[in-house]
């Protein structure tokens, strides 16, 4: 143990800091918008069939080919009727109308209705002409073989669902960059819309990077740990409804990740780099990405907790994101960048995050200028309320996100959030 | 038109609407739970690889196999040092220390470090024997070849991650019944887990029935129309993780849809027939049903809007649904029964369905003693929050589904809702 008095090493240790990922370190919402401006809403589209096209997103408008429904049903089980046959019918003194027909589900009725007629009908019959409503089953009485008392009076069109009713012909119904829900499906198949043109599934290349990485399958030798960004990205795009495509594993060798990179770029419409943990290794994947094509690297550096040393870029007109290496920064920073990317690629309109009121357990302190990301647990309280608890974990390893239920944001411009505060927690 | 006096048509209206329906009429829990009653968590397992396991439902608990981290990890770029080598250091007083060895990422040291002895380590990099602490790499100064000085002493463990850290041999990790997320499967891989035992996916069979039904590639005849709900179910049984089997569309014959709900039984895990629309299609629905196994049909009728002649039963130790023919009906129906009967079957523990506050635009009325549910759409209001505007459409028709955002709840023993009221949308 030496000890040597010094005046001052300020000087030096600045050199030292001063690193790449100094220079223009945006915010998270400014970074993406430097992003965004160079990702156009591209929106190639394929045609597929509607039974097939659950949360796949529309890639053009659809509007209706026909009036649904498309001829006059009855809602109820009973007795189709002209209506102005029952005015003024009670049950103390009830219409007597002529039963001269039972529709038939399916099928067309066999005649019109004159004055003083009815048909039977049964929920979802077509009408008759003639007929502008129906008296439900439980207002009639029969009398004799082909005779009904009609016990109380009907408007016009009660009781009965109108041509074009639900939806009319050339009614926009699904606008472009809707993410179709189960009952999309069926009012497109309602209609007869069988298939439908919807933006492609996006193929995104991982690689990750680092000398420390090895397989899943593989045992790590001392100093080696198993790749986990890989199979995390790969799940998070999945749920995107885009296609991941894992490259493997690749050293922090400048020729290599290159490589893999630009193989990576040449199959996928958007790559994502796994980074290696060190500063060194950080700095190699901006070189890398950098190299791809133009513009190359529009983001180097985000205030953000985790993820500040995120680089985003955009490389021969593909997206190429170099996301930080620790398994918690990798999911923030997807969540924050590579979603709404892939999301305005498509032009999906996605709906917002799942999330929950909860009070926060205990004070999170922060910078101001950065947005920090806190894994928290929720508890239920006595009250029915729910708090949030803050999982910390030194160096944000992977199992603190899977202990958490959700995150929370601690805003740009705060301090911290001081205990008790009422907070909204993003669900996993 | 013909008038008669009648003293009282009540009696024989009575007979009229006496349908089974009006037997054993149940609340929507206390019909779930009768239906529960008689389904096992059966958690038939299989084994699927862990990268494809996303959303899966975990068949059994599972423990970690192993540490993680598996060695002493550094947190940070710097120095590995012995933390007292490093007391009383400062700025003005720095500790000299020997560099005797670099650790290369992925790689054991190459020696364990003796007093004031230290080795240049970055983050991820495996602390060498004898070392305990790191110092930052910002917080050194390098004087000469082989020489750094430590402008701060560094507590022992700190910037180190130690073995076991994030979690230990044995923990438990993942509880049965819990679906896979992402960071799930990176904390899987992580410690070598590469496949995991997951509920198998059931098999569910969708008959439609009804003489009005046609398929949707089919251009319906008058009287005719497209059948819906086989779709919307096949989307929903795929967004629980399930597979669904159409068997197609079938007439209202007794003889026909005994056939087809027999071979639906055969063939899969759960049966869902959905009712032709009138009340004999579905009478004659329940009778199918509970021909077809014990102990048949348990509930049968729901005090539910929409809803109500909703068929519960379990035939052969298989649940067997008969869901109202009206595609809303079909859907709120599939929600309320369906799903978390999927759910016991697997043992999946569900997370909650996404939900927002919003306030109600117009008062709604609703009779004590049933649940309602509601579509409405949300519309965001000038101070930042959300109206829930009922969607209202004469007999559930699809698009009224389409054209809102979600369902609002008017619980069993409230007479309805009133404008103002602050209210939970549940989402699509």
């Amino acid at each position: 143990m030496r000890f040597a008095r010094r005046s001052s090493s300020a000087e030096l240790r600045g050199a030292v800091t001063t690193s790449r990922e100094l220079f223009n370190v945006r915010t998270p919402p400014q970074a993406l918008d430097v992003l965004l401006q160079h990702v156009p809403a591209r929106a190639d589209g394929e045609e597929v069939p509607t039974r097939d096209a659950l949360d796949r997103v529309l890639a053009e408008d659809v509007s209706s080919p026909a009036d649904l429904p498309t001829f006059r049903r009855s809602t109820m089980d009973g007795f189709a009727v002209r209506a102005a046959d029952t005015f003024g019918a009670t049950e103390g003194l009830p219409a007597y109308l002529e039963v001269v027909d039972e529709v038939l589900m399916g099928h067309a009725p066999n005649r019109a209705l004159g004055t003083g007629e009815c048909a039977r009908i049964a929920t979802g019959g077509m009408l008759p002409d003639g007929a502008d409503a129906v008296v439900i089953v439980e207002q009639t009485q029969e009398v004799g073989q082909a005779t009904i008392e009609a016990l109380r009076a009907v408007a016009p069109g009660e009781n009965v669902v109108q041509v074009g009713e639900d939806v009319r012909t050339g009614d926009p119904i699904l606008p472009r960059g809707h993410v179709l829900r189960p009952q999309d499906l069926g009012g497109l198949v309602a209609l007869g819309v069988t298939a439908v043109r919807v933006a492609r599934r996006l193929r995104v290349g991982i690689v990750s990077g680092g000398d420390e990485l090895v397989a899943p399958e593989q045992a790590p030798a001392p100093g080696q740990i198993r790749d986990i960004n890989s199979y995390t990205l790969a799940a998070m795009i999945r749920r995107d409804g885009h296609v991941p495509c894992l490259a493997g594993v690749f050293p922090d060798d400048y020729d290599a990740l290159e490589r893999a990179a630009r193989a990576a770029l040449e199959a996928n419409d958007v790559v994502i780099l796994s980074a290696g943990s060190s500063v060194s290794a950080r700095d190699m994947t901006a070189q890398v990405v950098d190299g791809l094509g133009k513009p190359g690297v529009l983001v180097h550096g985000v205030s953000l907790k985790p993820g500040k040393p995120t680089i985003l870029a955009v490389c021969s007109d593909k997206p190429v994101f170099g996301l930080p290496g620790n398994p918690v920064s990798c999911m923030v920073t997807y969540d924050l960048f590579v979603s709404p990317t892939l999301a305005r690629l498509t032009g999906a309109v996605r709906p917002p995050r799942r999330t929950v009121s909860a009070r926060l357990s205990r004070n999170i302190a922060s910078a101001t200028g950065r947005e920090d990301y806190v894994q928290v647990r929720l508890e239920g309280r006595a009250d029915g309320g729910l708090d949030a608890v803050p999982v910390f974990g030194k160096s944000n390893l992977i199992f603190t996100l899977i202990r958490a239920d959700g995150m929370l944001k601690v805003p740009l411009d705060a301090g911290g959030l001081a205990a008790g505060a009422q907070v909204e927690v993003v669900l996993f």
